[in-house]
């Protein structure tokens, strides 16, 4: 863990090396999933078989055997304690109705000569959702790709994961029968984003893929983007926290631990005014790792990659926290909304002292899947909109045509287009 | 051209091959592509200066020759014939007040426990616009890309664009200045891209790429995708006409070649139940033909890429349209907006027999850069939203906590992160 002091001399130095967190080199993996995808591409089913026998460790024994039955889906469901069941219903719940407010509509206006301009906005066909499987397998992960698919209104979803020793994970079924999911594939990594962007014999194609993964299925994402759309193209997760002497340090020491007990390669940032709430929050750090199962995982991501920084006021330290854009933002002061308007660059914005990051990634509403490494700058959160997409209306009157056209043929004939010039003028009345 | 029913019996087999227009074999220039970015990332300009000497005839004298002077941009506007200059502004009026409309915003909701969800909508804080330059500089690309910034508060918007024996298109360095653009650099090609992406001496980097390019932008486009963001991968230029018998086919036919005079590679097809409105549209299209002055682009592209498709009824038209999902749309039947419904797929539609596609190229409103390729069964037009991201906003109250901490908790600790559960846990206070 870095202590350092925005009015370090080094403080930009050391500041820079945090901003470089989250940075995927997909340069290495690049040959090796561009040859996968070529390979699905060209044996289909045949290639994923392949695929499954040697990363998965075991083989199909045919194209139906891709395929989860719904039957074990619904077997998991009702084998789900009660509380557990219940939870999940919740988190359905709350999801569903937060992603129902933002979908987009359809509009439209009107203009006295008769000129009609909009806005369609439809889902897309048909949606591919990966999620991660065996042991890392989040059923919150399902939860949080399907709704926004289903709330999209798309008919076509299907979900791939990958399932070593064929084993599926019984939650990620349960959770799948929650849903309504019906197509859940075995297969996994950049195999599985290669089969739903270009179909196989069983495995549909798909316009839009989503969902999380490591560099293999992140490098897949980036390489089918054009042939179909893809959400993000996201990294390791992150926490940034700006607080004030109004902050509880063990529940900051807990909410950095949150994200860093999530992968090595994690980071947790502090940033704050006070020393006083930086030198505790260190202390409750080292008296909560040793309690966490994970404490391993947790320890090594806050030494190499989390910080504690203290800055000369709140002013400065939301100027850093823009620069940084993290993935989740804690905002645990005294008056959070305060600082909201201030704030430029998050995935997500949790406000107040009771509002932990981890409450956002199961059961608030706000999908968790969110942009990481500094690319909330220009990425959103994984929301509705991913799986719709708009056309433009047009419709003029004669009336219309008559008012303008001549402006819009000048500027054709300007353009060397008389063609499209022509179109213009044979609609002319006047 | 070709002509076919969708009774025959090889018609699947003349639609897959229309289907596969505008697919882009980006394969063989992602390499050169990849060599380039490269050098733009370690050099920078003295990269720039070496791509411009090769691709544009002439060598910047230092990194401030880059820049295009605010004083050519009003010199160049000064010198617009006022009819033109007063067509440019309705089109900048016009385009500003539909993506006025456009604008996402900020919401939030409360629950009676105290809890805040909602979503917050921020401008990017810089976009780089590529406007492809030469004799095919087109002002209106540069509009179509300025004002949505402009509309989403991008404070930061940098134009780069070739200059082929550095002179700079008059007309393009003209709208630059109607639209108050001052960074305007003269680089173009991949290289541009890659500047825009990541930076040089003098053109900052980015956080969004737009614009419209060849092949060779196109892939960098893709190649910088999650450095930064972009907005499409667009290819050739297409247009689809879904009529009936009320529909004229001198019109018709100029229509479809306003599309087919842009490129060689563009595709106009025509789909419609009447027999007797294709074969008068097909000799209409002759007729035009003669008398433009780009008839010999227009005619390869209507010849090896144009379309007149005979169905058996509008039913049949409108679902084979759909799996085209053309970019521009247009609807010259008598009763557009019945139809609109039943359309799923396409970049922008013009309904009616007044609305001529190139009246949204121009002056209408809505953003002429679309989708192509079918890439529209996933991709919206260019709009506002493409320059602002999204952060989830949740608030908690102790209440609100309190009643469903525990549901979150269970889930966490079921995923395997007490971390997570933990930070949850120690906010309840019931």
């Amino acid at each position: 863990m870095i202590f350092i002091k925005s009015t370090d001399t080094d403080f930009n130095e050391n500041f820079q090396e945090l901003l470089g967190r989250g940075k995927m080199d997909i340069a290495y993996v690049s040959s090796i999933v561009g040859g996968i995808i070529d390979e699905i591409k060209a044996n289909k089913n045949k290639a994923l078989f392949e695929h499954i026998a040697k990363f998965d460790n075991w083989t199909p024994k045919n194209d139906d055997d891709l395929k989860i039955s719904q039957e074990s889906m619904s077997k998991a469901y009702d084998n789900l304690d009660k509380a557990l069941k219940d939870s999940l219903h919740l988190a359905y719940e709350r999801i569903k109705l937060y992603h129902e407010k933002q979908k987009p509509k359809s509009w439209f206006d009107t203009e006295a000569n008769g000129t009609i301009l909009g806005q369609k906005v439809t889902p897309v066909d048909s949606a591919g959702l990966y999620i991660p499987g065996g042991k890392a397998a989040y059923p919150s992960s399902l939860l949080m790709n399907v709704i926004p698919a289903q709330v999209a209104g798309v008919e076509n979803i299907v979900v791939c994961t990958p399932t070593p020793d064929n084993e599926p994970n019984e939650l990620l079924l349960a959770a799948c029968h929650l849903c309504g999911v019906d197509q859940v594939y075995k297969v996994g990594g950049a195999s599985a984003i290669a089969a739903m962007a270009y179909g196989t014999q069983n495995i549909p194609k798909v316009d839009v893929v989503t969902g999380p993964g490591n560099i293999f299925v992140a490098t897949a994402k980036k390489m089918v983007f054009g042939d179909v759309n893809i959400d993000m193209i996201a990294g390791p997760s992150e926490i940034g926290i700006l607080a004030d002497d109004s902050a509880n340090p063990s529940h900051m020491a807990i909410d950095l631990l949150s994200q860093a007990e999530h992968d090595e390669m994690a980071s947790s940032i502090l940033i704050t005014p006070s020393q006083k709430l930086a030198d505790a929050v260190e202390k409750e750090i080292e008296n909560w790792l040793q309690k966490l199962p994970r404490e391993a995982i947790a320890r090594k991501s806050i030494e190499e990659r989390g910080a504690i920084i203290v800055t000369k006021d709140m002013d400065a330290a939301v100027s850093l926290m823009n620069e940084i854009a993290p993935e989740h933002l804690e905002v645990a002061t005294m008056s959070p909304f305060e600082l909201l308007p201030y704030i430029k660059h998050a995935g997500a914005i949790f406000l107040g002292h009771n509002t932990p990051e981890a409450i956002g990634d199961y059961v608030a509403g706000p999908n968790h899947t969110l942009p990481t490494g500094g690319t909330a700058k220009f990425y959103s959160p994984l929301g509705v909109e991913d799986f719709m997409k708009k056309s433009s209306i047009i419709s003029f009157s004669s009336a219309a045509i008559n008012e303008i056209g001549e402006e819009c043929a000048l500027i054709a004939n300007t353009e060397g287009l008389t063609a499209h010039e022509q179109s213009v003028r044979v609609r002319l009345t006047k």
